[in-house]
């Protein structure tokens, strides 16, 4: 028996990897390389409970292929489809990015789940599904959700045909609503952004925006704990869960002042205009995890420690 | 200036185009043929104001000349989006149908509207993206939406991408969440079913389940008379709203009646068990039209008399 990870190579991948590893696990890991990295890898690459192909599964017939391969050996009984397009505003750019690594990566997940008799999917889905509702919390219950990033768009998208895929053939899938998750390996961020910035520029850090923006933050490690408690206590047949730091949340302020004290004490913190850095974003919103609570999961770190250890990690990382 | 509908030979295409005609307005009619029909269009084919072409706009460079064409003439200030897949259980054996259908229809519709600046999308959404909710009334502001069908997953997706492009290059859309719409000319159904077999076996009407299903029904003359009322009273940017007949419904068994009284008094009727008739049609569910009574709409017709009105007109077309 084996766990699929798609998107083996990325932050969260990776951190979830060397979880299902601990546990026993075996683990078939594939990713392209397109914006997860072969370093990240490397820890597991000795274990022989880790299985590694490098393809992109928006390619139908390659991920077919690989998955025949897989199954004869050890037959896939879950698939953690981890794999997407992370890079929101260059989606907002070119619709067809977040459409062929974000919707038909799981599509085609899906697809062969059907032909290989996969029972159970675990999806990462996202905030950004809900769009900007301003003050009101976020919960699972609330509608109508109008993404404003065709990030968010494919991921409501993935979402909506894992459901009806389990109204026909799987036999189990959670959906998991991240939150902004943060930690290492990262690669991308407003923490790897500052930090990269104060590397480059140690006297001055530019942000963008007006620094007002609020958003809460979890660590991975409590995002995979998160994501294995809710598999292992929920009964749902489709489990879709916010998970979050149950918190307002930090300013971009508040980052960047951290970011400087750790990394660059003497540096000036220079603002911009405006609540919203980019196209897509959505400057703030109150992330419910009261679900998640009942369920019995609450995270050990609020916001703000959450990104006091993220910070030090990051910063670690491209020291190292 | 001009307007574009998509499924011009469809069902509600067909009602929109005799309506927007009627108001004045050049209409570009588009259609594949796939399942509207040739038939439906000859009615316009000889007022100058519609210009149609037989193209399947799943086909981006197809679709992508006819608009260049189209444009240099009549500039497209709106686009009406109806074309899809509308075999739900077909969509569900193959979700490649639905995903190419319903879901690239859009995205190249979206996608085409940024290249030629059509500032207007009107989407022909549905009840179905919110999948089996029980006796939670469906009402917008309600979620998680776990649609049961690829055809609901597929316009959820339609629906997520329209919002997506709102927050960056659309000027408007108006997204309509379609009931059972019923009328002329009639492509499928439970009415059309019905009626086809007691044309074929006069003497007895075989039903799909216990009869029990009841769902509201809204005539397709009072469909196109609410888009037409959103696009006018709404002042969002993003206009989302259910529409419906308000009512609670009628069940099978009454259709069943009402249409062997009408075409077949003598026929027997046979149930079948259990209450859904095939996998992806949901059984039961309260439509609530509450945000677009706010708005100041409401159906002249309940869902009997809808269906009353719809079954005369459809034994006209069948045994024209």
């Amino acid at each position: 028996m084996s766990i699929l990870v798609t998107g083996a190579a990325g932050f969260v991948g990776t951190n979830l990897i060397r979880k299902l590893l601990s546990e026993g696990e075996i683990v078939i890991g594939v990713d392209n390389f397109c914006r997860g990295s072969k370093n990240n890898l490397i820890e597991f690459l000795e274990n022989p409970n880790f299985i590694f192909h490098e393809i992109d599964i928006s390619d139908f017939s390659k991920y077919q292929k690989m998955i025949l391969k897989a199954q004869s050996k050890f037959p896939i009984v879950e698939i953690w489809h981890l794999a997407a397009n992370s890079d929101i505003p260059a989606g907002i750019e070119d619709s067809s990015i977040d459409l062929r690594d974000t919707f038909m990566t799981t599509l085609n997940t899906l697809t062969l789940m059907k032909e290989f008799n996969v029972p159970s999917i675990f999806f990462a889905s996202s905030s950004a599904i809900y769009g900007d509702l301003g003050d009101t919390p976020l919960s699972e219950n609330i509608g109508p959700t109008l993404p404003i990033s065709n990030y968010g768009a494919m991921k409501l998208a993935s979402e909506a045909a894992i459901s009806a895929a389990s109204e026909s053939y799987l036999k189990r899938a959670c959906i998991f609503r991240f939150p902004n998750v943060i930690g290492i390996p990262a690669t991308h961020g407003v923490m790897l952004d500052f930090i990269k910035k104060l590397i480059a520029t140690p006297l001055v850090l530019n942000v963008l925006g007006d620094g007002t923006q609020k958003k809460g933050y979890l660590h991975v490690d409590e995002l995979i704990d998160a994501m294995l408690f809710i598999k292992n206590a929920s009964k749902e047949k489709v489990s879709l869960f916010n998970i979050g730091c149950g918190d307002q949340g930090i300013t971009v302020q508040d980052i960047a002042e951290e970011t400087v004290r750790q990394l660059s004490p003497q540096a000036n913190i220079l603002y911009g205009a405006g609540n919203k850095g980019w196209v897509g974003d959505v400057p703030r919103f109150i992330y419910s995890i009261e679900k998640l609570k009942k369920l019995g999961w609450s995270p050990t770190l609020n916001s703000a420690q959450a990104v006091k250890k993220a910070i030090s990690e990051i910063i670690d990382q491209e020291k190292a």
